[in-house]
């Protein structure tokens, strides 16, 4: 075929493609999603399945996030803290959540323990250190993440009696450094 | 029992309450909750069922809200608009999703339909207007709605074809109504 009609056929190619754009929004993200075609990876993360469902740096929503996480058996999250919104929906499982809610001191200090399970609903105080656990020995705990004021800053302790302020800040974290890839973002209120 | 003793009792029965207080955010809400115990109604709409997970006027978040819905066959939300981010992620059943993207018109116009089901996750464009429907005769259609600026801020169309300035603002929403009572909240970027 000669390269002379590539241009035809290209524009041909994306007439096509547009007849189903009306389906998507203008930053190129669909509508409508099924969720069990989204990619899910552990980042690295032992025992974990993370699924953006909906992401700032992935899909462009600029005000809240919901994630899709699911820790197998004694699974857990680092010791953190953030200043944002979270609340969590639980779907399957139990587990333990450690939240140390005293932010006066110049560390998390010794955490209160909370039992969770299918079902219940938490939230994270601002900026309170805390640690979600999938303390069931028998079965995955799964639960939606919602938060506000994405990509989210974490900042993480090796335990609970390090200093605030020598806790390290993960920027951007696991599952948006992809797509940040090698280009630092633009900071903001960090 | 004289009555003299009254101040000490109450100091005793006020000690064992807190004993439990931390467990409680200041603003009196439970870090965890069991949403099969939190309140649900259909707040005047027919075929609704709707609790609030996590809200503005009832637990104090201040940048996210989720509520959980059941539809019942036929039961829609009205044709309606809001400038804040929102998110479904559907638990269980099908229905439609009427949107109309073309906000550069002076009314909202034809929708676009789009068939939303078990296990996928959908947004609305901020302030394009949108319906949700229960289509499916025979099953109930469930999802959490995330939301950012609460509390919500709602403009009611009729049709698709009333302009945008003759909308009718609902606020308080009808689930945030009676916690507001008969005070007019304070109005901020309506």
């Amino acid at each position: 075929m000669d390269s002379m009609w590539m241009p035809f056929l290209l524009t041909l190619l994306l007439s096509a493609a547009a007849a189903d754009s009306s389906l998507f929004e203008a930053n190129g993200v669909p509508i409508v999603r099924n969720i069990s075609e989204i990619n899910q990876d552990n980042y690295g993360r032992l025992g974990l399945s993370h699924i953006t469902i909906a992401g700032s740096v992935m899909h462009g929503f600029k005000e809240i996030e919901v994630w899709l996480q699911t820790f197998a058996p004694g699974a857990r999250t680092p010791i953190h803290r953030h200043s944002c919104e979270e609340i969590f929906v639980v779907l399957k499982g139990s587990g333990t959540l450690y939240l140390a809610s005293d932010s006066h001191k110049n560390y998390p200090g010794s955490p209160q323990q909370f039992p969770i399970f299918t079902n219940t609903t938490f939230h994270i105080p601002i900026n309170d250190a805390h640690q979600v656990w999938n303390t069931n020995e028998h079965e995955d705990l799964q639960f939606l993440v919602i938060i506000s004021r994405p990509p989210i800053k974490v900042f993480i302790y090796e335990d609970w009696y390090m200093p605030h302020t020598a806790a390290k800040l993960k920027f951007p974290y696991y599952w948006d450094e992809l797509s940040y890839g090698q280009t630092a973002p633009v900071k903001d209120e960090l």
